[in-house]
């Protein structure tokens, strides 16, 4: 039997997605919980591996089992041995046709910015700083440049293993709320660092070292050299995996991003 | 010359604010980084100590020093030496008859409940967390048997130094806000774990395991033994300390709590 698990964690808490030999790791945690639960180990599979820093709100991994729980003991069992930084949302038995990396269709990030001259001690590790002002506008108009199907070569890093460059970015969404500046990226899938990479450039171009348009440059040069340097980790968030509606997989809890309340209630363009 | 300084921190990273000889404490680390920046050893007098895992937003010191600075250079010279979990906001030269601690007349605490059948890693320590439903009007219909002048014995630590047990509660406000309840308490002062034994005591009620009027006869026992446990410490924010407008204290930056949201644009009753 197949089962889907919805998982969130704390990246500032772990050294990334993947399993490491030396490192703390998400999925060394969740599968050495769902041994202890299971007294058997599982392996699982994940829709988008994250780096180290970087938050999961709505990640989704698969794994094969044969034995047979309820859906909600799943989480609660899995949690009791999970730490604090992480913990499953929900479980839900699936076909054998679902996959969690190569049924999902889209993946949904978010960047969550604090623009304040001092740096905020609770928001440590859950968002990015910048301590100048930025132009809003400039960087909406520059996000423009990138909609649509391109080669992102630009913005991947050097140790990206994706089979190609060319990915589909939906949509770029840019929002001011309060101290805060919220950005939401949503694409069929992404390279390696090309969030942190489009923020890093996105900045730039907010503080005014670039023109708007330096941005299509960018994105035409396909060199990684012409790009900023890649901006930190911290308010980074996969926000959401998107699969075709006959999996009818849950959305994550609304309360789970401390900004639910700026991307809530709004049509998505 | 006295200077105040508005400082915030993450709790969960302290054994609270008062310096301990084998403790990590805000005072420990505040008064190390300032005598870096100082070059002196620099003392501290704070508006209100708050217990290991109790949050700082509107946290208020002084001090006094010969050194001659500009404000925002206390504020960058001294955020230097401190680790991420704790930073000052503002810096402010003070006449000589303010105090942080006796000029106070107010303290303000935020209270984030966080109700939800599992738990969420992103607010680990950070929020309260109940995985069963609360009745929202009952809380607040007894909170009110607790407002105005009372002997607050009933909800006060065995270990509490206050001089008297008599405080003046002006304020608690509940609001539910999605998956969250916030609540909000104004008083002259607390007693040592007040706080959370109201939360404690609000939260039974919230389940049903008291009727509204039982908070009124835990109020009148001023005894310790009537009251339910002590709640856990995660979700409480020492929000605010009022000073006379002749000190023009600067407020906290609105995008520090991540609740912000709820408690702005409001108007206090």
């Amino acid at each position: 039997m197949r089962i889907a698990l919805g998982v969130q964690y704390d990246g500032a808490a772990f050294c990334g997605w993947q399993s490491q030999p030396h490192g703390k790791t998400v999925q060394d945690e969740l599968e050495r919980a769902l041994r202890e639960f299971a007294q058997t180990p599982l392996q699982t599979v994940v829709a988008g591996r994250t780096d180290t820093g970087v938050h999961g709100l709505g990640q989704v991994v698969h794994l094969d089992t044969d034995l047979e729980r309820a859906e909600f003991s799943w989480v609660r069992g899995t949690n009791a041995f999970l730490p604090s930084t992480v913990a499953v949302q929900w479980a839900k038995p699936m076909p054998d046709t679902f996959h969690a990396r190569f049924s999902a269709f889209e993946r949904t990030y978010y960047y969550a910015l604090y623009v304040h001259p001092v740096r905020s001690p609770m928001l440590s590790g859950r968002v990015g700083w910048i301590h100048t002002p930025l132009e809003v506008d400039a960087m909406r108009a520059a996000a423009a440049y990138l909609i649509g199907e391109h080669d992102f070569s630009a913005f991947r890093s050097s140790e990206c293993q994706a089979k190609t460059p060319v990915k589909h970015l939906y949509q770029i969404d840019v929002r001011r709320d309060g101290d805060f500046i919220h950005f939401r990226f949503r694409a069929n899938a992404f390279l390696h660092h090309m969030v942190r990479n489009l923020m890093g450039c996105l900045i730039a171009i907010g503080r005014g070292r670039y023109p708007v348009d330096w941005l299509a440059d960018v994105l035409q040069s396909r060199d990684r050299n012409y790009a900023a340097p890649t901006f930190m980790p911290d308010g980074l968030y996969l926000a959401q995996v998107g699969y075709p509606d006959e999996f009818a997989i849950p959305a994550a809890p609304v309360g789970s991003v401390p900004w639910s309340h700026v991307w809530n209630n709004q049509t998505q363009s």
